[in-house]
């Protein structure tokens, strides 16, 4: 789906929901696989039953990849991904727990150096089945502006 | 392999570096796969070959979960991480290029609530075979304190 | 995204278009190991050189797959898939060829025995960079009625 | 292993029947990530609880891809698979449900433009554990004949 | 498939030979994936360059675990894999390298301790495209024998 | 990690121990998807039920790419991997049970033909969670002499 959106498109407080999605054993295992982060915090069960979390617990880079993957939704030919601020793992996620993203256009701003772009700042939120949030972020998009600055 | 390291006892200025990781195809469709981002950007050739950079272009929470992953060496038991900051999709990366990571310490900081911790801040820079930095962003580590400030 | 649409709701002659996909060796490899389907067609570049079509080709239920996962964009709520009539392998597709999809809604038809639901038939084409058909086949769905056959 | 069978070699009412397959988690995550279908009837075990179903069901191209993998066991240099007809999902494939295969040569019938190929259709059942059937299609292939019709 | 074989049947000379496969950068890819193991030999194609062998190679085990693959063709229920003896690497695998095993039946020989059970040596050869061997291994099996030895 | 060690560095007796790794349900899918091996000993939990094993074990070839991807921690440039002798599988590694990987430098040996490598024996054993060892085998390294035997 394309959506095209400039700059002077975007409505701070638009907000966006997605579907849940279950972190499995099997999510872990490949992400482990896909980055060669074999640490025991997400790969050895009994490890991790002796640690204050009890169990395997996601890497941060994984909630992270699936939950910016579930917002991916539409293409919009005038935004580019620019970048993330403020990325905090708040909470670990567990295997089986089921997360949901919710996304808010925080800001327009100016780029620093850029005048026929600007950036807008989408708010990130992760909530795992309890509604507890497990990792928040500001995703950056560069955007090209419907009339440049003069 | 375990290195236990006190929030004192990291060096502002220590650097590491990886050896390096070609990114391939394989690694576009496996992480379109964890993720569910199958964008044109990434899985269309054709449509890739109309635009600005002509081929498909690895997914920056790739190029950023492979990169932290390079990096995951030794654990240290009294650190855990805490998120990132200034993440910044710098270059494309595409299909056969090789990433290298380098690290550096940049900052030992109080955390704002806490007082047995601090937060150890690493400045991740992911550069291509050209040494041309493709992603830079700084890892923040939560690590206790050897003596708490009283 | 959710669109709840009933059997009425559906207007044969009703078209969608995806984006492409580029069909990949790593997709070749993944899909024998999804289905065990490790025939020399798919995995052996050096005896498919010696067969008329020179190259592996991608299993039938992979391109199957694959395309009917691209048109899997909108939850109907009140739709299950019912099953595919007159699947056809029409034409081989090679690594590094580009997918694309289009459906059309060809038939709303009554269900043989069940009176609150009819049967939509979507014709699915699946072509390739050069606009030639490499699979066909009829996606049927079983869809709640507004108001039941009386 | 090699098996040469002409139009004319086939028996109608030839059965075969398969190993059995434990249709797992990391399959279905398998299946999303090669297809990208997340649909949270496969991916989202929060929203299934509170469907009809209860839990998470595998991809109807996964069970078809998976069972007629496991019937690829011998390669016949004479035929070709060609379509499936009448792919029917019967019942619902949940984790941990055991799929075998049972197929059965149902009929052999003229092409209707090609004098030099025949078409022979393979009746493919799938069942579960309980031996329900899960899902039923009919394979059709395209075989040389040993005499052409004159 | 199942044969069942008792010690006594083996015969000594015995041999088959499987189907090709080519082994490709996502095998690569999904090995270290699985296994842990990103040294450069494997992922590193521009550390590779400056190599004698000037290009990726693929992991020893990948080249075991996928031509002992090959060679899992019938099941025998009166055996079991024992173990390996000289597993040799003897020639790099390399991208595009397509694999071939045969396998003779070496030696019969009594186990150790068991009276009821021998053991059962095959060679396993697996060679590239250029018909050199690129491994060499004997498989044992532990087999049931027929009558046992009094 | 590098660390450069020439034959007459190996020091008989030096033993090493990995951090530990849960066999996963995904990682025995994942291996009969890499070697084509879909036994149902591995494949099959129906099957399993009534076998004295009573359920699903991971492929030899999974526990020994897994244990040997374990002890991959640091480069020796003066060193390549051999071989492997006396591979035995001693216990199966059920779903869910957790291996560790201890090697020791058992012998250094004269090359039978080459006098300016040695080879260095490492005994490998891995053990589950109950400390029982499930696979033992000696992997061999060529490895370079820091002096020539003149």
């Amino acid at each position: 789906m394309i959506v095209e959106q400039y700059f002077e498109d975007y409505q701070v407080g638009a907000e966006r929901r997605t579907f849940g999605r279950t972190i499995t054993e099997a999510d872990i295992v490949a992400h482990a696989g896909q980055t060669g982060d074999f640490f025991p915090h997400h790969m050895d069960a009994e490890w991790c039953a002796a640690q204050p979390f009890k169990q395997r617990i996601a890497h941060g880079t994984l909630v992270l990849s699936a939950g910016i993957g579930m917002t991916a939704q539409a293409i919009n030919p005038r935004a580019m991904s620019y970048g993330y601020d403020r990325v905090r793992f708040i909470r670990p996620v567990f295997i089986g727990d089921t997360i949901t993203v919710t996304t808010r256009i925080s800001e327009r701003r100016d780029h620093p150096k850029r005048t026929r772009h600007g950036i807008v700042v989408e708010q990130v939120t992760i909530a795992n089945q309890r509604d507890e949030t497990v990792l928040a972020c500001e995703h950056l998009y560069l955007v090209e502006r419907r009339e440049t600055a003069a």
